[in-house]
């Protein structure tokens, strides 16, 4: 091994995956959109294929004891569709492994597979292959998704265009209120088993955490819409990280309104009771699995059709900086409060 | 969660994939084949892709004191791209994710990336996505294969005829030795950190296992000799679990004959000095990637032009049952040595 040490956390995630991936040639001209985006689209003699992949981590992406493991199979694979429909495609296929250790029961696997299915079924995907393996401890899931997308049809990042309307679909911020929520709970119990939580008022923010959905609708609505995204991602790790992934990758600048960020009530009043700003929960928090895309200015027509799309700023030249414009008229740089997996918590 | 628990370690690997997979409906008229092959097949327009998934962790599917980064990069490739090849398909495209505690530093990781882009390079693949999370603890390993094959010359696991060859490729048993060397390199190592190990003679067996590779070229002779495999599998799990699939995936028995099977002087030779059967090493050893297919008995004369294949034996009836013929002309029935993940060691 050699002598030099570089943490890991000297580069954070997105710094270490393109410090790894640097070098890469591309050896089948099939190989439409490599690594970088959502995201691969490989082209199969016309028809093209989209390929992407998550591992999850138990203690790290999710937490056993408040998860219902029914709800962890669904939500590993809507986190892998959304990144298909990311693309501008439809999934059609994944492959689910998973490490467990013995400490897991046949039942308890049965339910994290019922929500594996019941995922399959709503989305219309076919669970095609995977690896059961003996983990010594936790519980590790990795799934790979596939889809398909009409040719050239697939939407990257790279490639808004200055003047582009900046949109997301549904609403930001509700699942970070939801695992805030679920954290001081967890808290609670661990110090007074004998506190019962009351959540009932709680549904939508844990809700939005623990059972995500993915945003076929919006796919589907730019299909008969006649509307094709210059660029698209979806709302992993926070909108502010997403915005500057755009920016960056499409070499722009843009301007955001903080008051056309789509905030649902309930995000609102639970992000109240914990004396957060709604705007930096959803800002900075992550897994709402929306969409983020940028339009052409004419399809603003179009748009409007659609209660669940909002527009929220537009694309500027690099020059103009990426800007947020409060509620209160103040213009502020946006920066990436997104996830750093790599700097220790 | 259900009161009821059944142990995972009741069914084993193959009975918790047999029962987490046994109500799938498939909903895509794509999906050739799906679970329970090497691979999936997806059918894309005429052109058929397909799909593999292997998930590798510290500890249990391999062990850092004795595994150089750069080899495990290039064997966690390698052991898709067998999976494909054992579909009679050509790898073209994989997904990497990988899951690293801060333990690990950049320098490591770029190890780990050289055997991966080393394995890439020689068997023409592309790496296009992946996912790099922070493990609490150890170093997890999910890879996806992507390959693709002519228009139905896919080989499956159950379509193996009474009467077909049964053969293999290459030499069986030796990563299974080389496992043995290294692991007792390891107590000795522990115990006295001073001893040196002298492991010269031993470097066929101990590359078998940590640098292995997958038979591109068996695929490539197919294509040329015009041999079309009836049935085909890679040896991962070791020679008799793997033919046991066959059989019952293609209900029928078979007969193996001990001296045909394929072993190394240098296998040979490590196992004498560890007192261990040669034999039971190919039968029961895994992790050799080797092919393990059949094919109809008009073939055999193409056959013989490969010196890197092997004739083991041929299917017979289900009920003459699953036989090895010893060198001493004895009868036995084949029993299924493969690795069971979730015995409890």
């Amino acid at each position: 091994m050699s002598e030099n040490r570089t943490e890991l956390s000297s580069l954070g995630e997105f710094g270490l995956i393109e410090h790894l991936t640097a070098n890469i040639e591309i050896k089948n001209a099939s190989t439409l959109v490599g690594v970088g985006d959502d995201a691969a689209v490989i082209d199969h003699f016309g028809k093209q294929t989209v390929i992407t992949t998550d591992l999850l981590l138990d203690g790290v992406h999710f937490d056993l004891m408040y998860t219902p493991l029914q709800h962890l199979g669904y939500k590993s694979v809507i986190v892998n569709l959304s990144d298909v429909y990311a693309m501008n495609a439809t999934p059609t296929h994944i492959t689910m492994s998973i490490g467990v250790s013995n400490r897991f029961s046949l039942e308890a696997m049965d339910e994290f597979y019922e929500g594996v299915y019941a995922a399959c079924e709503a989305y219309g995907v076919d669970l095609v292959g995977g690896d059961t393996a003996n983990s010594q401890k936790g519980f590790v899931i990795s799934v790979t998704a596939i889809g398909e997308v009409t040719p050239d049809k697939f939407v990257k990042r790279s490639t808004a265009k200055k003047g582009d309307l900046l949109c997301c679909s549904g609403d930001l911020g509700a699942a970070y209120i939801g695992l805030i929520l679920l954290e001081r709970e967890k808290r609670i119990f661990l110090e007074n088993p004998q506190i019962k939580a009351d959540l009932e008022n709680e549904k939508y923010v844990i809700g939005r955490l623990l059972k995500p959905e993915a945003r076929k609708d919006i796919i589907e609505f730019f299909e008969q819409a006649g509307v094709q995204p210059t660029s698209m991602m979806d709302i992993s790790d926070g909108l502010s990280s997403e915005i500057l992934h755009i920016c960056r990758q499409s070499e722009l600048g843009c301007v955001l309104y903080e008051e056309k960020i789509p905030i649902s009530e309930e995000t609102r009043n639970a992000a109240y009771k914990f004396e957060l700003d709604p705007t930096a929960c959803a800002l900075s928090g992550g897994e709402d699995y929306e969409l983020l895309f940028t339009v052409a200015q004419e399809d603003y027509e179009k748009l409007v059709l659609n209660e669940q799309i909002s527009v929220i700023g537009y694309m500027t030249e690099p020059e103009k900086g990426k800007k947020i414009i409060t509620k209160g008229g103040n213009t502020f740089d946006i920066t990436a409060q997104g996830w750093n997996a790599f700097v220790s918590k």
